[in-house]
């Protein structure tokens, strides 16, 4: 098995599609809330397919270069994990045309584009669904679900009791994909929007669908719509089992790891022994895993480190240097905040006056550091040190005669490190920088000494 | 205003498109019910798209060129009424691809094709309603209907309280069609048919959209995306208010009053009475009107005359020989039998062994002889005779110096006619035979004498 070639130099950008940029208010739904407003379960703010078209340029100076969108299949929901419709564009998105678009931009401007993939469950507007509530045991679908008896109760309150729903959500029917009929729906569906273009799929709880064979077909099927196609599953812990099927999974762990290293709940050699097996565990694929500090399903980075932006830079400076492909989610690259869903969901703020800059300048560095830096991509991962009682890491990004030495110091107080640097590959008298800042030191013996602030990270090279 | 081109000329044959042939097994859905079951009101049997392709042979030799399909957009139902995607040919039917193999495959033989538009209601599992189920009051979509109260319970025994529905049924929300964003998506709708090819537009129950600005509109949308399609309303009664929109209508009364002069419970004036009217009430639109003898919303023709093949060519003979557009309803031209609805709804038996070839011989003369005789489409109506108590009607169809004079016996004895031929212009001397069969007579002054076997029809020049 081989990593799509662009993967481990990917930066991905989450996109909640309703919440980043309204380009074009003519398709807003009619009830559509100010831009701004408290997100609730229910209100929509007017993002669209072309708000994202129109700030392309601002992605592209942020310097990603890959975009994950939550869904923007028709549903009835603002967040559309309900899908009513798998082959349509959410008409409050935009249109087939607007898709076409974007992803023609974003491919000419050297960006990719994955959608979420939502095939455990539907809404119950999808049409297989809907069919069982108006056939009753007579749908030529009823296999489609997994029907406990007829008629199917589908809406009130309370829990699904008629059939599997999503943690028995009655809104989220749980998809029999024991069936092949259904297996063949989701299959077209995955090789239809790869021929649209789209360069791959996040997978939506495909630990749901315990089924290798399932995962199996779906890859192979992905695979050969488009042998350069990515798929990322949303897996919650860290499980190899999930590599077999996907190049890489969406690595919560690693956030929870260094979200606790930076708080101080995860001590240094806890950290680093946390860094340390992730890579083991995920052998080859580790540079395909999708790194998150935050998503659509978490409370937002600058919430969770209490608004502390020296926090949020170090964590940045951690997930960044790691291998993978990291990921911003919308907003979290202007200090954003948000509590749990929906509150993590707000719009964008357009007018810069709300933006944290030093958060952004900070991340487009990072990327800038990332990008011109193919060790920080692609090379090895060493552990330098982690010492006891100190709040410090070092580990070093090793490609060839490059190398690069990653220092983070998660305590509240100054720090003087002495660093093993002879498994770098750094020699007596070696002089580093500071990629990221302005410092400058001096290699003696084997050893590099380093003077770091409290919550600083640097990237020494 | 003027009826499109084609119209006057026009044979219909009318397709209940899940019952006329089967031409695709893979798109059958699983509980398939056998060919030629037992029609229920849930049971499907496979017709498709590519059967109407398949037996277009058929439809030539039998020599109809225009097709009227009951719906076939995505449905739950066999029916298909109860619209859920207005832009999906239904998957059971087949794909878009092969109704564009249909379209063309039509039209390179001269056969025009008109969709059923369900514009007044929809089903519950279009995406706007089921928006509503989902959303409640906060649905973006809660004015594309008639809510009388949230929640809307849309499913379960009785019928709707909570909001408007056809003739009440739960399965049917009639839509809020004074909201502009409801008519621009009909609108749409209907355009986008019409550039992929259609030639027009049967309404379904238009006049429950009792609204003469919208079908204006809707007019305007259809002639300007394509100046030749045609609009055929479903009226039941003669109703003069209804051509001002449409070309011409689905002529019940008509039906009536040829099956009650065939049983004899309409009397040969009253008849005559009803032929005249017609055709004074619709003026110019008396040549663009659908001419059905039956449909899947009445008993069959074969099943009202009692089985009587003798009557059912009467009531042919009489249907092809006036104004308008002749409408055959699958496997009529067969002797199908059928009673109300489902059963009205049978497979068409394609074991010849099972038609009634007389039934079939005589419509394909009927059709073969209206095309080569121009007066017989878009001659005058000029009423002959029609004296009481004999239950015999005569008429001509006149065009410039060609006359064609209907004949027809209702009553089961022979009649001898003495006929007034001047008004046809037909003199002294001249010899008529009958288009249909073999008789032959000479005008004596300005009467034709002529003997006329029970229940037989003759169209002489």
């Amino acid at each position: 098995m081989t990593l799509p070639y662009w993967l481990p130099d990917a930066v991905f950008y989450q996109i909640f599609p309703d919440r980043f940029a309204n380009g074009d208010p003519d398709n807003d739904p009619p009830n559509v809330a100010l831009w701004g407003s408290q997100p609730t379960i229910w209100n929509f703010m007017g993002g669209d397919l072309r708000g994202i078209l129109q700030h392309l340029d601002y992605l592209l100076d942020l310097g990603v270069n890959a975009l994950y969108f939550n869904p923007i299949f028709h549903a009835t929901s603002n967040h559309r994990y309900n899908t009513t419709d798998y082959y349509r564009i959410d008409p409050k998105l935009g249109t087939l045309a607007d898709f076409h678009a974007l992803l023609e931009t974003c491919h000419a401007n050297g960006i990719r584009v994955i959608l979420d993939g939502v095939f455990n469950h539907t809404g119950r507007g999808f049409f297989a669904f809907n069919d069982i509530l108006e056939n009753g045991e007579h749908s030529p679908y009823k296999d489609w679900y997994l029907i406990h008896r007829f008629p199917v109760q589908a809406y009130g309150e309370g829990k699904a009791e008629d059939y599997e729903a999503w943690w028995g959500f009655r809104s989220l029917p749980k998809l029999n994909t024991t069936n092949p009929q259904v297996r063949e729906f989701i299959f077209d569906v995955a090789r239809y929007w790869l021929k649209q273009g789209i360069d791959g799929w996040r997978l939506d709880v495909p630990n749901e669908i315990d089924d290798d064979a399932f995962w199996q077909e779906f890859r192979h099927v992905v695979k050969t719509a488009n042998p350069d196609a990515c798929l990322v599953g949303e897996i919650w812990t860290a499980d190899a089992r999930w590599v077999q099927h996907f190049d890489g999974l969406m690595h919560y762990p690693l956030r929870e790891a260094i979200l606790g290293f930076v708080e101080g709940s995860l001590a240094a050699p806890a950290f680093a022994s946390r860094l340390q097996e992730f890579l083991t565990l995920y052998g080859e694929h580790a540079r395909g895993m999708y790194l998150p500090l935050g998503s659509h399903d978490t409370e937002r980075l600058m919430t969770v480190l209490g608004g502390d932006e020296e926090k949020v830079r170090l964590a940045l400076g951690l997930q960044f240097a790691y291998p993978g492909a990291p990921a911003v989610y919308y907003g979290d690259e202007i200090g954003l905040e948000g509590g749990k869903d929906p509150d993590n969901r707000r719009a964008f703020p357009w007018d810069e006056a709300q933006w944290r800059q030093g958060v952004r300048t900070w991340v487009q560095r990072l990327i800038a550091v990332r990008k011109r830096i193919p060790a920080l991509r692609r090379g090895d991962f060493r552990l330098v040190e982690a010492k006891d009682g100190r709040q410090c890491v070092a580990f070093g990004r090793v490609l060839g005669a490059e190398a690069v030495l990653v220092v983070a110091n998660a305590s509240s107080v100054k720090r003087h490190c002495h660093l093993p640097v002879a498994a770098l590959g750094w020699e007596d008298g070696r002089i580093v920088h500071d990629l990221l800042g302005h410092g400058e030191g001096v290699v003696a013996g084997d050893t590099l000494h380093w003077d770091i602030l409290p919550r600083q990270v640097v990237w020494l090279a």
